[in-house]
Parts: C-alpha cells; structure tokens; sequence
C-alpha cells in the first residue's frame, strides 16, 4: 500500500466524523427564547469579530503575497510559495471558524442539556469539541494532500521519485508560514478580546457596580462571552493548526534531508492519519453512567485520549516496520518518547496549576499576607515550574536523537527528533476536544446566569468548566511541549534549505562564532518584548472597555435597575477595533526582525536567533501560562470556602493576581509558542534572500 | 617598561587612597549621643551578620577547598587552585567587609554633616562611597599581583616567557570561582537578610500598625538598617569584585590563546590600573558650591566618572600602542566600545527607571486602575526595556570582535571582547563610589528619622538618597554589561582550556548539535530557577519577621506608646538565620549543575548550558532590576505630591508593586549577573574532571 494515500483518507475520515458530530449537536434543543436571543448575540458579536479580523488580516496576507510573489518573479522564492502561504493562512482561519460557529451553537444547546443532567451538558459540550478537533486536524491534512498530490502528479510528474522527494519536501517546508501569521493574528487578536473584555467588565461590573459575573446589567458581558469564543476556541484552533502544520511539515523535509526518499517524507504524514483513526476510535470511550462523579467525568475524557495514544503507540510500530523493512526499529521509540514526553508535561502543568496540589494550594495561603506576596509567589511558582519542562524536552530530544540513529547519522537523528513531535501531536483529534469543550462549558454557564436558569444548572456547567481546566493543562502540555520540538526541528529543517539554495555555502553554527552569539541573544530577547507589547496591548484596550462600561452606567437610566437594556454592542465593536490595531506590531516584528537579522548576521546569525527564541520562549511561555493558571485556581480555591472565602481580604488579593494572570495565560504565554515557530517559518521562505544578499555570510 | 609592574602599582594606589580618604571620614563628627547609639546598633547587626555569613561560608569554603585539594592529588586540577579558589574567596569578602565597616562607620557621620549642608552630606557619603570603590579594585589588582609574580618568578621561573603566559593565564582563569562563589553568598544573603527586614517592617509597621517608616518604636527597623549595609553595601562589595576579576582573567587567558603571549596578558590589567588611576584623578573633580541644586550635585558626580572615562579613553590608546608596537589599534576600539556601551547601557536604566522620563510615570499612571494594572504594566516595561541593552550588547560584540580582527584571526577577536569588558570596569573606582554612597546616604536617613532630627536633615538626606538611585541605575548598567562580556569571554576561554587539557578533544559546538542545543535549554532554564527561588526565600524570612514583629507589638508593653524598648537584636537574628539558611541551595544548584549537564552531556554541553545561562540570565536580570526599579520610583513619584500622593488609592497600588519589586531589583535580578559568571568559573575549574570523565564526549 502506498502510504501517502493514508493522508485523504485520515483528512476525510476527520472531516466526516467531524461533520456528523455537528449534526447530532446542531438536533439539540437550544432553550427557551431568552437562551436563544443570548446565545444570537454571542454569535452575532464572534461573527462580527471575526468578519473584521478576516478582513484585516486579508489584507496583510495580500500584501505579503504580493512581496512574495515580486520576489517569486526575482528569483529569490519558487512560485508556488506565496499561493502555499495563502493556503496555509486560508485553511488556518477556517479551522478557526468553523470552531467558533460551532461553539457559539452548541453554549446554548449545552446549557439547556445541563438542565437535564451533568452529563448531557458534558455530552454536547464534548461533541461541540469534536468537531473543533477533528475539523482542524482534517483540514491540517487536507492542505498537504492537495499540495502533496498537485506537486508529485502534475508539477513534478516526471521527475524521479527520490528528487521528487526532495523537491516536494523543500517546497512544502516553506509552506508553514501562513499558518503560523494567520495563528498569530487568532491568538493574539483573540487574546487580546478576551482579555480586555474580561478585565474590563470585571473592574466596572464586580468591582465598581458590586454586580454578579455575568450579570446581563453588564454592558462588557456579551463581549466577555464573545471573547471566551473567539480567544479560546477560533484563536486555540489557528494555533494548533500551525503546530500540526509545522510538525509534520518539518519532519518530512528532516526525513528527506536524512536520505529516506519519498517513504520518509510519507511517515509523518501517515503518522498523523493513524491518529486521526485513533482518535475517533478514542471519542466513542467518553461516556460515563448518568450518576457519575466529576471524578469519574474526568476518568472517562482521560480514557478516550489514553486509549487513542495506546493505539497509536501500536500502530505505529507497525508503521515504522512497514515502511522502513524492519531497519528503523528507533524511530518508532522516538514517537513513543514523543508520546510520553507530551503527557509528562501534561502531568507537570497539572500539578502547578491545580488546587489539588500543593503549590497552587500555597500559592492561595500567600493571600494572607496580601496582594503583593501573592504576585511575588505566584511568578515565583510560575519560573519553578519551567524546570521540569525543560529536562523532559532535553531527554526527549537527546532520546529521540540517539535512538534514531543520530550518533551515525545525524540527519537521521533530526528525523528522529522532528518524528517525535508528530508522536506528540498525532492524538490531536482528541487532544483538543477534550480541550476545546472548556470554553463551550464556559459560555454555557455565562447564558444559565444571563437566562436566570437554576442554581443546580450553573453548578453543572461549573463543574464541566472546571474539569475543562484541568484537560486544558494537558491540552497546553502537548501544545507547548510540541512548540519547542517543532521548532528545533523547524531550525534543522532550515539549515538543510540554504545549504540546499547554496551548495557551497560555509556555515558556522558554533556557539561561541559571535554572530552566532549576538543572533542568540537577539533571539532570547524577542519573546520577552513580544509578552511586553501583547501585555500592554491588553492594558490598553480594557482601559478602553472600562471608560464605556463607566459611560453607560451613568447615562443609560434604568440599567442598573434593569428596566433599560446595556448597549452590548459597543463594547463589542471596541474590543473588535482595538484587537484589530494591537495585533499589527508584534507580527511585524516577527517578519521584520529575521530578516534583520539575517542581513546583518547572515545564515548563522538566524540560526542562532532561532534556537535563542525557541529557548527563551520555550520558558517564558510555560512560566506565564502556569503562573496564570495557578493564580486563577488559586483564586477560585479560596471561592470554594478556603482561607476565608469570597469577599474576604485574601480573596481580594487574589483576584489581584488572578488578573495579573489573565493576559499570561491567555494572552501572551500561549502566543509566544506561535512566535517561535513564525520566526522559524519566516527564515525559512525567505532564505534564498537571505543567502543571496546577507551581508555577512 | 614592564607592564606588569603596574598591577601592583595600581593597587598599592587604590589602596592607600581609600586609606586616606577612610581616615578623613573617620575624623568627621558621629553626631549626638542617640545618633551614636543607633549607628552602634547598625553597626553591631551589620557585624553579628558579617560574623555569621562568613563562618557559614568559610565552612562551606572548607568543604569545596577539600574536595578540590583531593582532586589534584587525583591529577584532574592544578594544586594551586583550591588555594586561589580560597584568596579569591576571602579578597571578595574582605572587600565587602570593609565597605560595610566603612558604611557604618559613615551613616551618622553623614546625618550630621547634612545637618549642616547638603554638600557636606555629600561630601561624607562620596568619601564613604570611594573607600569602598577603590578597596574593591585595589584588593582585586592585589590579589592578581600576588599570584602573578608567585607564579611568574617562582614557580615557573625556569620556562620561556611564552610557555609561562600560557601556564600562568590559564591557572590564573581558576581563579575566578572563589570571588564568584563568595559574591553570590554576599548578594544573595544580603540580598534576603535585607529585603525579608525591609518589607517585614513595612507590611507591620507601616501598614497594619500605621507608624511612619524609620520609626524607631517598630521592632524591625534595626534589621531594615542593617539590611542596607549586608546587602548593598557588601553584597555589592563582593558582586563587584567578582566582575572586576573575572573580566581581567578571561581576558588575559584570551590574549594568551590568541597569541599574544606576556604582553597580552598583561595588557587587561595595566588596563586596570590605568583605570585605577583615572578614577583617583576623577574623584577630585566631585565638588560644587554652597548653594548646588540637585541637578547640579548629580552633574558634579557625573563629572568624575566621565572625566576618568576620558583619560581611560587617552590613556589605553598609548598603552595599547605601547604594548604591540602600533600593531593592533584595533583592540584599543574594542576598549572604547566597552566604555561607550557601559555608559549607554546605564543611560537607558536610567530612562526607563528614573520619574524623569515617560515609562515611570507612565507605570504610575497605571495605578489609576489598581494593583493588578501597575503589575501587569510593570512586568511588561521591565521586559520591555531588555530589547535596547541586547542591542547595545550585540553591537558591542560585533564590533569589538572585528575591529580587534577576529574575522582574520578569530581568538583575537575573543580577546577583543575581553578587553572590551575590561574597558568597560576600568574606571570601577569611581563608578562604584557614586554608586556606593547611595546606601550610606539612606542609612543617614533613618538616623536622622530615628534621633528626631530636623525634618530639613531628613530632606537632604532624601535628596541625596534618590540622587543616588540615579546614579545606581548608571552602576547597575555597567555591572549588567560587564556581567554579559565577561561571561561571553569566560566561556570562549573554557573552550580553550578543555582543548588545552585534552588536545585531541574534538568539539561539536554548532547550535544544532542535539548535546549543545540540549545544554542550551538547561542553561536558559536556570536563571529563572534561580529566581524563584530567592524570590519565595525572600518570602519565607519577610514572613518570620512579619510573625516576630506582631508578636513583639503586642506582648512588649509600653511599645507603642514609646515607653519600651523593642528587641531589635531578635529581628536581625531571625534575618541573619533565613538569610544562612537560604543561600545553601541556589549556590549548589550553581555548582551542581554544571558538573551535571558535564558529565551526561559532554564539553559542547557545557558550553551550550553557559550560552544560554548568559543570555536569558542577561535579558531576565535586567527585567528584573527595572521593573523593581520602575516600581519603586513611580511609588516615589506618587508620594511626591502626583496622581492623589501619598495615602490615596493609586499610592496604595504603587506600594504593592513596590513591594513585588523588592526581591525583584535588590536580592533575585542582580544575584543573577553573579550566577552567570560562577557557571562559567565552576565549569572552567572541573574542566579536566569533566573531559576525563564525561559520559558524552
């Protein structure tokens, strides 16, 4: 069998599982009148969001493409790289908003499911997950099918297959850069939404007015609402996009550049089908009797994704006997240790960031002590958390190396290292619904609050939302685990190409050649400047939010008596606008700065920038994500009846750090993986510019 | 001309000026009788701690000396490292030593004389600040003159000049990790014991009992006093000299491998004389009239140094002239960038701490919106400003590298670097004193506070404490700076050291190497680790003196009412404890670790580990310093009659960032400049052990 047929086959099998799935939770009943008149206004207020961030982005994306297309004509970039770039962006975007549409239908659907019982709500809520999951690793596949089949059928046709190889891998390498823009725009613009959405209504609602969250007094709450769809689910699905792009794609030029022709390059592709198949086998596992516990809620999603690893750790041993005869027995140990790698991280992120371990439980008792000792201990807890990352990264890429063969070969090596971030991400399918569930759980309790539903109804969507938090730390594991795998393997990837544009190109990559050094230091610095501008990004705009929200209490009569309706609009619109304007600078920086560095410090000045981002980042994104994370358990700990309980002093210093945390975890920290793979991918579509006209090389 | 004679001469000059200068502070009146008293009991804390940290570190010294002295029976050390390991050592703690003698010999000396006018306040703290300055240098070039001239005309009298260049300078690298090892003891310790006092007296007393700060009825304010001589006044003692010796001695271990044999070596340390010399001749220009305003004060002290960096500038030209005959005008470039990028590094601290330019009191305006917005805007200008100190270090690099002729000959081009390093620590001296005299003018302060003096004693020494914050951000520029060069120069010349140790040793050092880029994340890692954990100690011991201070409240009768006595010893006890206790395992995990990545992951391991230690530990020491200081001024800006002043709700904001900034700019950010250098020094002297032994070569 060929295996680069598995490729359509796994994309439709996603595409169709996931299409079935929406039809089964698009046939559930969306509520009473008020749920569905909520419900259209989040919808209304995502699509708003999302027309206009598409519509600014395509005109960045027009841009760009005109420059490649320019350079394309000049020489410096094969043609179909800016038609690939448009793709990538394009298929990115889509898995975003099919993600969106589906949640804001299903928030709804889910409410009203968890007036029935804790696990119907669950069983909407993860299906409306499904899809988001499986739509983005379909249409993942599916744009590398299409590349694939045109470039080797038509394009390369005649060709021998061994430089069809190496001509296809070259070329789908470069293809990775529209979807990490388009990941950028969704995170950060979403990012920034949600947040300054959050932090605004919050300041004016609960803090000012002494309203509930929620409360539909709130002019910011349906743009809350909007903001938990388009950051957590459009943003979170342009993100994984690019890393399942970035991953394979990289781990087939590795392959190629390793000397294993064709069959190499299919690997990592038929790798990610198998997981497709997995993970749909996995998704039948989430079912649990109509008493369960939440306990046993989260027992049964964390079967569903061990059952589909388990059957991709099996099949792939069969895979790797398949296609390499038996001789590469390491590899298939290199996509187990991908696999492991993934869910000790997964485990770690857990263990700081949940009150049921100790550190966020500490971090809660810092309350005590007021605000500040709780900001001190929790980017305390945050920077100790990144220690244990980093060693298993470190024995999971000298592992996968040595086990492939890298001490022989050490292209092979680099497979080897590139494989086990496809191992990492190959369960994405289900990996992500399990993630992706939280927000539509989120969103179901803000319409329960917002329609007067039950106290027992908003205790079950709690329930699902908190259980949500916990699968999204392992969801973030994989995530950022994967980041830093891909972008080595991004960075291995990119040094074959110029060495391939320019044959008698003399690199040195040693640490200690200054430009290699400077380039590193360049690099280390961006993800620090990065987090600053999203930051202050987010400032910005809720301040922006808080002036309107302070506004409309004070000239709209009746509103906080409820006889008069908030402008829900505006605030919206605001947060579109000011997203729209915050997202432009850090992506230049990310175009720009390669490019910088790459004429001033030429090919070995990039790679050493690439590696510095990757680590900084790498670091800096685990620190701000779970120093976030433990602030915001930390907070809803004390809510539970500790240390004092709502309203109390330590409360309220806790709330301060749960705020701190919101663009950290939201924001910044899960962006900043993005970053380090856009820099890479960047380098990489324009490295014949760079070994043409760098002024140092 | 022999330019090693001007090691001693330059030493033996700094020495007997900080004599002179010591004798003419002593000569001052202490003031009052309950000035006495108080300064009695500053200097009895700061000495019982002195006694304390060094007992614990002299044991701790014993150990290492011992460990080390059975390694060079076993062959895998010179014999004379344990012994230098153990001057350098005991020069860095005596350096501290007598700084802190000095400054509290001068704190009541410098109340009084402010009584009568600022300029003689000034006059007292600057003196203070030379002793120190210059017994920092003198005992520096000291120490090298001693081992010098033992090595040169005894042991290795009988070798060729060339073949005992080489011996000397590379026996003479080893040297470093004592200095390092007792510097990060010194900041650390000193860093907790005064940060744990600071913010226990003000969360007690200024907080929950509402007394003023210095109030002499709060129980801690001894320990807060003290605080400011163990740890910016040793502890900075100690930092200091660890730079100033490991900038020399890499530099001269790079002129010996890139050929430049004696004349080379002793080239970095003429340099410091010269520099020794320059700031004696600059210190005579600090003066002004009668009636100076502020602005002219800090003109005044901004006189010396940049007259002393002027003759540097004149003077290292003819030296270098000198020394390789017209040679290699290059390298007196590099020394001219070192000065340029040391003064531009300090500008830019200054922009972005100082209440005089836009980032401050923009961070103050933040706190219009509370705690969590002067957080989030803090972080984000901290991380911020690391972007244009990367860029000043990178170009520095660069050029330093090129103009010395690294692109021909790529070892004198290291040595460039090194040299740029030395040039930039040249006029430390003087520096040092402005930077010094800071703390002794805030120790005036609280005497002046505690023995009821005239509140116009009080402005004067606040005038003169804040002119010292500015000047401090200067110093923080150049230690930072200097910190990155030298360590870049440590690690080019522990790869020389591991190839001069084993000659067949064949290094992989390029960055895509799985080993170095594995060593890369683990360095990156640790300057975080680091962090948090002196952050959380810092919180640990601020807690104990929180719990001794309420106790003291509320079971010593008469307290409040200034009708008994607090124990003030019991709270410098309890600080020195923590402090003891705390050091212990940030300064194992410096030695631990790379011994660890050494032995698993090779000699390109290491120096991944220490490229990556440097760059992220640069970028995060400077976040931290800023943001911490960024915090403390938009405080002090509030306090000074902006945004609602003093006890409005934006100052009680500005006080939580001022706290989280703490242990951010005074204990974890400038500990981090130490801990990047003895990585490289503890490396550098387990060399041998780790290319005879490492599992991974």
């Amino acid at each position: 069998m060929n295996l680069t047929l598995l490729m359509p086959l796994g994309a439709a099998a996603a595409l169709i599982f996931a299409y079935v799935r929406a039809k089964k939770v698009l046939r559930e009943s969306e509520g009473n009148e008020l749920m569905q008149k909520i419900a259209a206004s989040i919808r209304q207020g995502a699509n708003a969001y999302l027309k206009r961030q598409y519509s600014g982005v395509a005109k960045f994306f027009a841009v760009v493409f005109v420059l490649m297309l320019a350079l394309s004509f000049m020489g410096q970039m094969e043609i179909f790289v800016p038609f690939a770039f448009v793709t990538g962006g394009f298929f990115s975007a889509l898995s975003g908003y099919i993600g969106m549409k589906i949640a804001t239908s299903s928030n709804a659907r889910t409410a009203f499911a968890a007036s029935q019982s804790l696990n119907s709500g669950l069983k909407v809520a993860f299906s409306a997950g499904s899809v988001m999951g499986f739509t983005v690793v379909g249409l993942g596949l599916l744009d590398t099918s299409l590349w694939f089949f045109f470039l080797k059928y038509i394009v390369y046709a005649g060709l021998p297959e061994a430089e069809q190889a190496m001509k296809i891998s070259a070329l789908m390498l470069t293809f990775g850069m529209g979807a990490s823009m388009m990941a950028l725009f969704a995170r950060v613009g979403g990012g920034i939404f949600t947040k300054a959405a959050d932090v605004g209504a919050d300041l004016v609602g609960k803090v000012e007015a002494g309203i509930p969250e929620d409360d539909p007094r709130n002019p910011a709450v349906i743009a809350d609402n909007v903001g938990d769809n388009v950051g957590d689910v459009a943003g979170m699905g342009a993100d994984l996009y690019e890393s399942y792009a970035g991953a394979r794609l990289s781990a087939s030029a590795l392959a190629v550049s390793a000397g294993f022709g064709m069959v190499g390059m299919a690997v990592p592709m038929a790798l990610a089908a198998i997981g497709i198949f997995a993970s749909i086998i996995g998704t039948f596992f989430v079912k649990t009797g109509e008493d369960a516990s939440q306990r046993s809620l989260l027992g049964s999603l964390r079967k569903g994704t061990y059952i589909a690893s388990a059957i991709v750790a099996v099949a792939s041993y069969f895979l790797i006997q398949y296609a390499f005869g038996g001789q590469q027995t390491g590899l298939f140990i290199a996509i187990l240790v991908g696999l492991l790698a993934g869910n000790l991280i997964g485990y770690f992120t857990e263990y700081y960031t949940s009150d049921t371990y100790k550190p966020t439980q500490k971090l809660a008792e810092s309350s005590e002590t007021g605000a500040a000792t709780i900001i001190i201990s929790g980017l305390s807890l945050g920077m100790m958390s990144t220690a244990v990352p980093v060693v298993i990264i470190g024995i999971a890429v000298m592992a996968s190396f040595a086990c492939s063969g890298g001490i022989q070969n050490f292209e092979a090596g680099l497979f080897g290292i590139g494989l086990s971030a496809v191992g990492m991400l190959s369960t994405l399918g289900i990996t992500l619904a399990t993630d992706a569930y939280g927000p539509v759980a989120d969103n179901a309790g803000g319409i329960a609050e917002m329609s007067g539903m039950e106290e027992s109804v908003r205790d079950r969507t709690d329930a699902l939302d908190s259980l949500g938090n916990t699968t999204a730390a392992t969801g973030k594991g994989f995530a950022i685990g994967s980041a830093a795998l891909t972008a080595l393997a991004l960075v291995a990837a990119y040094v074959d190409q110029c060495k391939a544009i320019k044959p008698d190109l003399v690199l040195d990559l040693s640490i200690t050649n200054p430009s290699v050094l400077v380039g590193l230091f360049v690099g280390s610095v961006l993800p620090f400047v990065f987090a600053a501008m999203t930051m202050s990004s987010v400032g910005k705009a809720a301040m922006s939010i808080v002036t309107e929200v302070r506004r409309q209490f004070r000239e709209i009569r009746g509103l906080m008596e409820g006889t008069a309706e908030p402008d829900y609009h505006t605030c919206v619109d605001l947060c579109t606008k000011s997203a729209q304007q915050e997202i432009l600078a850090p992506s230049l920086m990310a175009i720009i700065v390669p490019l910088v560095v790459g004429f001033t410090l030429g090919v070995n000045g990039v790679t050493g920038m690439l590696m510095g981002a990757t680590a900084s980042g790498f670091i800096l994104a685990i620190m701000m994500s779970n120093s976030g994370g433990a602030w915001d358990n930390a907070k809803k700990y004390i809510e539970s009846g500790h240390l004092g309980g709502k309203g109390s002093d330590n409360h309220k210093a806790a709330v301060v750090g749960d705020t701190v945390g919101d663009p950290f975890k939201d924001t910044s920290g899960p962006s900043i993986n993005i970053l380090i793979k856009l820099l890479s991918t960047v380098s990489i579509v324009f490295a014949a510019l760079i070994v043409n006209f760098s002024l140092n090389l």
